[in-house]
């Protein structure tokens, strides 16, 4: 028996080779979202480690991040919700927690999976471990009325706040007592909030307003004060061209004292102050979609909407001029900056590629294959609030 | 032969357990300077993992983390340059690279680690993979004279920047080339600049200086305007109380368009506003060492010299007032955020503790023993430009 004793242990590595036993801060997942897998990279050498299958209707699909950067979860279309181990390179766990969602948040502390639905309409919440829900809210604002969901972002203090699309409410769910969420709703905050952000240090929560001009905004820090309304002018307001695509909320940028973000409809990318009232309208390719900062804030980076979104362009933000036009390719749909800002990289849709750019010299360092690639996602976004 | 060979993958193995397989996103090391080893932390569930011998003299130690968070660069004191690998719990390799250094930095691209040195006075430049030396930059500046260097930064573009303590001077050092690295000195800076921090953008390089008042700051966008002075009061000018320590220059913070500074000898956290001029003065409990913000800018968290160093204090970035006064014991030297800032830890030295404090309640959570702890450091650095 004493001979055999020391051999059981070895029994145990079987699900562990080096090769999976790696730190877990360089990498990130591609979403392949004509045929429903993600495939997984590492930035350090720009390399493909693997594809993970069986994820169902990945159109519009995000993802975050665990806090020890280990697991993925996948936000599907179809209601989906997937957690993946990035080391064993594997689906821990898939739920279908809904008909119809869009996007989802993780909370301050990691223990919570927040997933915004259109139908039914409101915000479930699991436990990032099980996936167990911990919390059901639909978003039922008037009687037989039930709203979908939109723009839900996690913000310091175990908060996820949220819009309600049908209703023109945001609600605010702390879930600090799992047992007890207190939710503050705010009404009539405009017309059809179509998205939402939360700034970076996760205090201002601002909706878009699909029915009419403007922007609602909360200060997170001070809920008694309610929603106000900033840039009246922000929308519908000076559209002549249709709106190919509504531009990604998140897709603010800050750099010093100046915030850019995407005009509506137009060819402009929009500069506010810091008191939210728009100083300079910089004139741009196309309909821009995401605008971008590079880590350090020295650059921000533009995609467009179709038919225009062949192109990436690259704004200076001391001088706000373009310094930059790059064609990569058809469908450029969205950029993911490696944490310190050297490289960034694009999916070029159309063109079944994620190219791995720098952005001082603006060459491609590297291509990756990819099957219809959407979303980049990297682990950092673990410790980054609202993201 | 061919019965044998399907065993020798399992010999493989033994440096791989289930146990090592994990996450490194909230991981973290303690410095435990008084013999000489390092405490392998987790900040999910706040555990001791391990701890890890052999590190030489790590007074006034610091620690940088590789790009994909799985290797600690630890800087000891007397000139050690130690790796240690957080998964398997061990150091990789060690080198006596100088008599005595005081801290260091990790490239942008994460592939280059470069010491700041007192004796021989200079800056070296390793390999991070291998410490095999890249570049050896001693810091001659006249005839026969060669200086310490203190406040060794990174910057984004493979730029790392320093003073020279003896000399007045800064050096900018890019490593686009490592084999041609291109040095732009800055002469006439100041008398003798002892430490320096870059801001979170990576953009201001600022020396602060012990021969004379004021700070002298360099704009790494714009390295023709030189070097100009701010703050011209800051320093000793105001000074009756002994200073028992000089301040952290890392211990700076920014909040929305303030940023608060440990003032030098004084018991008080200076206020700057966005052009670098004071606007208000904090009386606080003693001379303050770091003024870190919580992640989401809406705390600032003082520690404070001997003899008044068991104390801790709170501000409110929107009214600067002291929210919260802390006692956790003797010599509380450092204190670490957790990513989201839901906990703050900190190290009280002569109590051979570590105490997780949560930032909203104030409670300690949890507390750890540790062996003379000093600095803490958790991966997430890994991410952010200048730490």
């Amino acid at each position: 028996m004493k001979k055999i004793l020391p051999l059981i242990p070895l029994l145990f590595l079987t699900a562990c080779s080096t090769q999976n036993l790696r730190g877990t801060g360089d990498m990130g997942l591609i979403i392949e979202r004509a045929i429903g897998q993600v495939q997984l990279v590492e930035h350090s050498g720009n390399t493909s480690l693997a594809t993970i299958k069986g994820l169902g209707d990945l159109s519009h699909a995000s993802i975050v991040y665990s806090r020890d950067e280990r697991y993925g979860y996948v936000f599907g279309r179809d209601g989906g919700l997937t957690k993946i181990d990035i080391l064993e390179q594997k689906i821990v766990k898939r739920v279908m927690q809904s008909g119809n969602s869009i996007g989802g948040a993780i909370s301050q502390d990691g223990k919570l999976i927040a997933v915004s639905n259109y139908k039914p309409g409101g915000v479930k919440i699991f436990n990032s471990d099980s996936l167990e829900l911990v919390a059901d809210i639909p978003a039922i604002y008037a009687e037989g009325k039930q709203s979908k969901t939109v723009g839900l972002i996690d913000a310091p203090g175990q908060i996820f706040a949220f819009g309600l699309y049908d209703a023109g409410e945001i609600w605010v769910v702390d879930m600090k007592d799992i047992k007890s969420p207190v939710i503050t709703k705010f009404k009539d905050v405009g017309s059809l909030p179509y998205d939402g952000l939360v700034t970076p240090d996760g205090r201002y929560y601002i909706a878009g307003l699909f029915g009419e001009d403007g922007l609602a905004m909360l200060d997170l820090w001070h809920l008694e004060k309610g929603v106000t309304r900033i840039m009246n002018h922000y929308g519908k307001g000076k559209t002549k061209l249709p709106v190919y695509k509504m531009p990604h909320l998140e897709g603010w940028a800050k750099a010093g004292d100046k915030i850019l973000l995407p005009a509506v409809g137009q060819h402009e990318v929009l500069v506010m102050d810091q008191n939210w009232k728009q100083v300079k309208a910089i004139p741009v390719h196309g309909q821009p979609i995401f605008v971008m900062s590079r880590p350090d804030h020295k650059q921000m980076w533009v995609n467009f909407a179709h038919p225009r979104n062949d192109t990436i362009q690259v704004i200076d933000t001391e001088t706000l001029k373009i310094i930059k036009t790059l064609k990569p390719g058809k469908a450029v749909l969205h950029m993911e900056f490696s944490p310190r800002g050297e490289h960034v990289w694009m999916s070029v849709r159309d063109e079944n590629r994620v190219d791995v750019v720098d952005t001082e010299t603006f060459e491609v360092v590297k291509s990756l294959k990819a099957d219809k690639p959407s979303g980049i996602f990297f682990t950092n976004r673990a410790h980054k609030i609202g993201l």
